[in-house]
């Protein structure tokens, strides 16, 4: 199950210390005006070596078309992306292809497979989401000529949140932060984090205007059926919530829904989607990331052979794997308002929606 | 998209007010003893009419095999049920046919589908989901048999929280509440809101002991991201986590990850999955249910004509509908826990674990 | 794997001489004017005990929908369709319980899952086809309202093969057979082949006509590959060809491709499928039946606990199964095409082919 | 859908002169030991540019494997596969861009996408297959693990049909011929028909010895519908038989069903599948190639402004298609098989066959 999406379907491969990782996207709609330096946008966000606050592995993360496209235009048949792995050491990781990593996926993939790359973390690595921000590059495009636009932010770092929310801010600090007020705070809380060894959780906000009435298929195909299972699968993530989320537990059905007038809802604590179906208001989605386990900080775990061992992590990583997520979560709404929309419009065509349009 | 799983693939059928629902269970393992009245535990549990604290419609709920089991046993073809829909009032709905209910999915199919059977909901009634406690019920009894038990608990109503978590009274009260003390003050609450016509959210939790390391498939049918779409797809559901969810958001990395020792892990954050495989330890998931829209209060909308209205609601409703969710959240994850397990099983055989095996 | 197709998926479901059988369609699209009595044509072609040359067996097959369809039309929500089993002489089969009958499926049944319903052979029995029948209905409604048009003959039976070929003498004969002056000749040569207690095998054409340019998915999804697997499905089915088909093995390339004129192409060796996708000529696949294995002459086998026993049969059996066929071929084009036509649909849109039209 | 298989999925992507073909095998179970080097031999037999018989383009074909092996084993992630392509030589490509070549997919592929690669077939060259021979040696490598051998020959060229049958000397000759003495004979009709400028059809026979009873998916995933969709989706594909195929329909029933003894069955009409689901008995396919649509030979055309013209290719071709299929088809064999048993390992577990196993 390497695979996301039905009809716009993106296979990815590849391990973080191997030859290369790519992915395949199948089901693409022809005719789209696509070259290889439009990946560098999304991909240089999630790049990690680029600030001081992310791991200083760097990775050109260079995008090689290897097919589908043709003068520049996708041609229906299967698009493979490929990017070759060159800051790889895996010297670093040497040490530990016996020991399990607290945290980290050591102890399932051996016990799943009886064999793994322990190179980096092999299969489980982040490094997978390069190909699924290159993958939503595409989608997001595809999307964009139809007037939906994707966008995130960061919405919690350890027990800061933002006070203020300015979406024109958000690309302008290292920590895709909507309050620029809170930026210096940030800087000196992740400085603090780094030197101490330990690391912290995120959560963020994604959200999609212009996405029309009537995306997502009920029943086991819903819209946030399909975005919890699509943010979940992002490393470190333990939890998703659409609109008001767990929030709407202490609410009252007075409050929680969405009045209905002849120029649009009154409010959006549903978060664009009733039934599984989309309303026509702003798609919102929470997610929430766990904070990084790999640590210098040392904690116990037992080896392959059985012994018991303390593990210290040596490689380069991120105090906040969060931080570097926001252009990932973009990426997985995008896909699957993508795979969505082609669901819809082979089961209902592309004819408008019916009368009356609110919102 | 009416089919949930990848093996033991479940097709669910049938409106609200329709003469019938049901499904087709496809991929069932053959050799499982099943009788009809199996079905009938379950399905008391998620059933109406039963307190005060649910909604007032009966239904016998009564399940007929129409195929895939003979002589008692399941024989590997598809297994058929049907629950024939008896107490069907459709002339409650007969005024809202051109009403769009602010909080259903009302204008959402209408939009979709540019028609809709709006008896009781049709297709997005909670109704549907006796089908997933009935095919659960067949996922429970082969899970069981490899020592593997899902249970539930209600977790949050409104504001209030359990104090004490004791099992062995969650089902003997009508809130699946795990702290006996508290069973008298929901029942206030739940009167006084009834009497209010106004409805609340509730959180739910639902475990599974015994399952063995190494279910679930990364990375795009992870364990934990097939889970988030399996409640997800459950109706008014809002939001998922995994293990410690959205407090992860807060905490430090050596406070999250979960240290191992050699006679296993020493806490379980991580809710028993890591890089989306089941580590051995207890699988926990918390779901948040927002609350019922359908109210005796009234509610500004708009009519399929386009006129501004006001919508009251006169049929019978839950003023909790996470309350009856417990089997329903049980039954979804049981049904991707059998659902991985032959995924498992099918790749990686049934050779068991390697060594060591912790926990 | 008891669904067939990728975007309009019809799950069906139910043993020979169980209660009922029926299926789930799911994905259709909304607004399909539907009624119970049209699923009543093609459903008594393929009936059995309709004339002397079929198998005595009686059923009923009446349609009862119990879901998906609203006020007359489909409301884009799951179809489940229902034939209650009503002419089951299930003693019939008592003495075969034990018996592996050579040529049916009771052998690999019970290997594969160790259990089976022998009664009129269970899940493999023919009876499964009203439902592929039932579901085809629909389909070629779609396509009929969009210019495609399915229809089918015999081709072969035994050495026969027809002299002339007229459509419109197909649907008044006992054969579906195209050259009514034969007709007389196929009924001595029924009645003898009856008489002696053997059966033969049989040939179906079917065609569609109307069938746009550009249905079908490469590579491996192809609308021929497709309709291989379609066809293959069907009981008793031992070879499928498009267009010209083994006889293409002699052919020389000047004499198989077919040229194109600015009015159309000049033949149709192709059988209207290049690449995989269809050229907007008539599509024509053959059918390869082979003849019935239930005979009333003995035949040696071996029984559930290894002794060499002879099989007769006594139940009621077509002796040439090829004959009611014809319905079930058409079925199966139908809902091959229509899945073909959303799956173009939800990748290409709606937009007519592009200039020049050829043909 | 550019993926074969349920469970062991393989996507392929590439153009015949775009940078590079590849595959990336999903689902391969953990364990397997595979090299680079193994792919060449099954490569080397679907090569062109050996013999005067086939196409003169040579490529290297050499397999770079990017992911989901680790010191030699696979590990249970996807498996990529690339090939770079080095003798493009797309300027005899440059004057049919705006061709439609007839019995090519051109035309097709213009209409479906309204864009297409015209450089050697784009997408729907046969040099995709190259991929499909790769997976297919993984596949072959764990079936033949559990004992089970998938092999194949030419069993007609034209009118020419094999006199006697020696698997021994099959790989020995250019033709996958199975009879040694009408080698000459082949090669003095092969230079004729070089020399003619024309092509010609051809039938392969692939068998797999040692599938255990019970592999196969009742009812739309049957062993021989799976295999008549893999076979179908080769280039040039227009017929497919399972056992006594077409010559079934002229066959009485006495004279096909297979008797089955204490020691196994008495004959194999039936082609090792009943029901859907392997006998246990040798697995029979033969498949028909059309003859190549590519000549020197002019035809009528039409081009995409709408004029009509002549057609005449100058790229460099395969006389007969057919020859070189063999690997092809087997690859196809091995890939059905190894998904069914991964299916049937899901479903049914890894026990045994249960008594009496016949044959």
């Amino acid at each position: 199950m390497n695979t996301f999406g039905q009809l716009f379907r993106v296979t990815t491969f590849g391990e973080s210390h191997g030859p290369a990782i790519g992915c395949v996207i199948d089901g693409c709609p022809p005719g789209i005006a696509i070259a290889p330096e439009e990946f560098a946008h999304d991909l240089s966000r999630r790049a990690t070596g680029k600030t001081r606050h992310t791991s200083a592995r760097h990775e050109a993360d260079e995008v090689e078309i290897l097919s589908g496209v043709y003068q520049g235009f996708t041609t229906g048949t299967p698009i493979a992306l490929l990017i070759r792995n060159t800051d790889q050491r895996s010297k670093d990781y040497a040490n530990i292809a016996q020991q399990f990593r607290p945290g980290h996926a050591d102890y399932t993939y051996w016990q799943k497979y009886g064999i793994r790359d322990p190179r980096g973390g092999g299969r489980s690595s982040a490094r997978e989401t390069t190909m699924r921000v290159a993958s939503g590059v595409i989608a997001k495009k595809w999307l964009g000529e139809r007037g939906v636009q994707v966008r995130g932010h960061l919405a919690q770092i350890g027990d800061v949140v933002p006070v203020a929310h300015d979406w024109s801010v958000v690309e302008d600090n290292p920590f895709f932060w909507p309050d620029a007020a809170q930026v210096t705070e940030l800087e000196v809380y992740m400085d603090a984090l780094r030197k101490s060894g330990d690391s912290v959780g995120a959560k963020i906000v994604v959200e999609a205007d212009g996405v029309p009435p009537g995306w997502g298929e009920p029943i086991y195909g819903k819209l946030d059926g399909e975005l919890a299972a699509a943010m979940m699968s992002i490393n470190a993530v333990k939890g998703v919530e659409i609109g008001d989320g767990f929030a709407s537990v202490a609410q009252k059905g007075t409050q929680h829904r969405d009045a209905i007038a002849l120029d649009g809802f009154a409010s959006n604590h549903a978060g664009g989607i009733l039934g599984g179906i989309s309303t026509g208001q702003t798609v919102r989605v929470a997610v929430a990331f766990k904070p990084t386990s790999s640590l210098r900080l040392p904690v116990a775990s037992v080896d392959t052979d059985g012994n018991a061992i303390e593990v210290v992590t040596t490689g380069r990583h991120d105090p906040c794997v969060g931080i570097r997520a926001t252009p990932i979560c973009e990426a997985m709404l995008a896909l699957v308002l993508i795979d969505q929309a082609l669901r819809h419009r082979a089961q209902c065509g592309d004819v408008g929606p019916v009368q009356p349009r609110i919102v």
